[in-house]
């Protein structure tokens, strides 16, 4: 379906596909040197999550590890790592989107081999798909790709309303013109151009219901907002986009939650980031 | 905030608003006249929920009850009724959009009365939401109209795209140009009009992530479907939408979930209905 993808995702595409093929080369170069294949990755621990006073935010540090490919206690990760980027580069030559389900999916199965004694063992490339994902997680940072990038996909929550126009795939697309209803946000929102926008500041709303009666009662008019909801905690996608209106076009941002724990740590989520994400900030 | 409200929502109002009057206007003349006020609704009941075959619908019967202010075991319901009935009105009257919690909350109060007995009793109008949102669709059934018709706003997770016009509020908005995100369903499906359409069937898909994937990849572009996402459950706007989709453009409806029981129910709903919610159909 390549003729159908817009030419923003072609060249997404393009780029994602050059970026990860020269890593994982690197290794492939090692192998055929003779020597030992290793990745060196950025570490993703409490540890080395740094809160960046400047921007505010959490960001991920300096510190990084070795995965080595000769170390009985790292050749299954070793392998899983190799593994979900052969996937995934494979996902993107074929002009497809997965999901990080298809992608867990699409990798289990079960290696048969004889251990060093003729014995057939069996071993599973991953068992459930918190182990997938933490690995993709790894992809992430070793390539410097979020899985965005990468065009893999998820479902998205956030909708957006306001003076405002954007560039999504090959449309342009008026975000005050959506009558009723709203612009559903793409879950590539780094993909997005801002065209122009007229606003003062930005309000995210946690709760969609209060989105839709803000929305429709006209206050992003009255009061030049960009008015965004959540529908409850926030993907990844709506506080990207949230935190593009931000850095890129200065508009200070306003978030309207029920004044509870879980108000507070969304509140704190698009403020500031999360741990386990620090790498996407 | 009037002034900012779309015309089609004006209109909308005035008419329920008008409706509703009516409607309560028979029980102040009953008063008036010294008789006892009483009210006809039709039964909400399994017994009175019929299976059309003609439509393939659930649909509501022909049976009513009465609920009689002058009876002690009604007066409790007769009197919510009446509340309810009066803050949706206030709320149309005063250019708002509640929501069902919003009508919940702003009747929720204690009635301190002396009893035959010259005792001083308490009575909650109602304890918990689901009374409050039984009476609500007693409302809807009594006065014929849904609470959408009231401007009674919900949260609301259906997205559409595909090469199809509308107009929503004051705004025509192009399904087919909404680049990588989508059109966001608005709460009141049934204030949409339907400008022209060029699809030969609606495809559903329980999954918005699968949803994100077949948009993406041109699906609705090749094989000129109209592509929608309930995004699980469907709630009553996107089947309603569908609905209209079916019923007024003739298109058919495929709907695509898991083949689960959550999947053949989720199909089921779109099919015919819901016993709850058989007088929406």
């Amino acid at each position: 379906m390549s003729s159908l993808s817009s030419s923003i995702d072609v060249k997404a595409r393009r780029e994602a596909m050059e970026k990860l093929r020269q890593k994982f080369l690197e290794l492939l170069k090692k192998v055929l040197n003779g020597e030992e294949p290793k990745m060196i990755i950025p570490k993703r621990t409490l540890s080395n999550t740094i809160y960046d006073k400047e921007r505010k935010l959490l960001l991920l540090g300096s510190e990084t590890f070795e995965r080595n490919f000769l170390d009985m206690r790292e050749a299954r990760k070793f392998m899983q790592t190799v593994l979900m980027a052969s996937i995934i580069y494979e996902a993107l030559v074929n002009n497809e989107y997965p999901t990080i389900r298809d992608l867990y999916y699409r990798g289990k199965h079960t290696i048969r081999y004889r251990d060093h004694r003729g014995r057939v063992e069996e071993e599973n490339t991953w068992d459930e798909q918190r182990e997938s994902d933490a690995v993709l997680r790894d992809i992430e940072v070793y390539v410097g790709l979020l899985r965005e990038d990468m065009l893999i996909l998820s479902k998205e929550k956030g909708k957006v309303v306001g003076d405002m126009r954007i560039r999504s795939g090959d449309d342009v697309i008026d975000l005050s013109k959506m009558g009723h209803g709203a612009y559903a946000i793409e879950p590539t929102p780094d993909l997005i151009e801002f065209i122009d926008v007229n606003a003062e500041f930005v309000l995210v709303v946690e709760k969609d219901a209060v989105f839709q009666q803000l929305h429709r009662a006209g206050f992003w008019k009255k009061y030049k907002a960009i008015l965004v909801t959540s529908a409850g905690q926030p993907d990844r996608a709506t506080r990207r986009f949230v935190r593009r209106l931000n850095e890129e076009l200065g508009l200070p941002v306003y978030i309207l939650t029920d004044a509870d724990p879980y108000g507070w740590y969304i509140y704190s989520v698009f403020k500031i980031g999360s741990i386990t994400l620090s790498y996407e900030s």
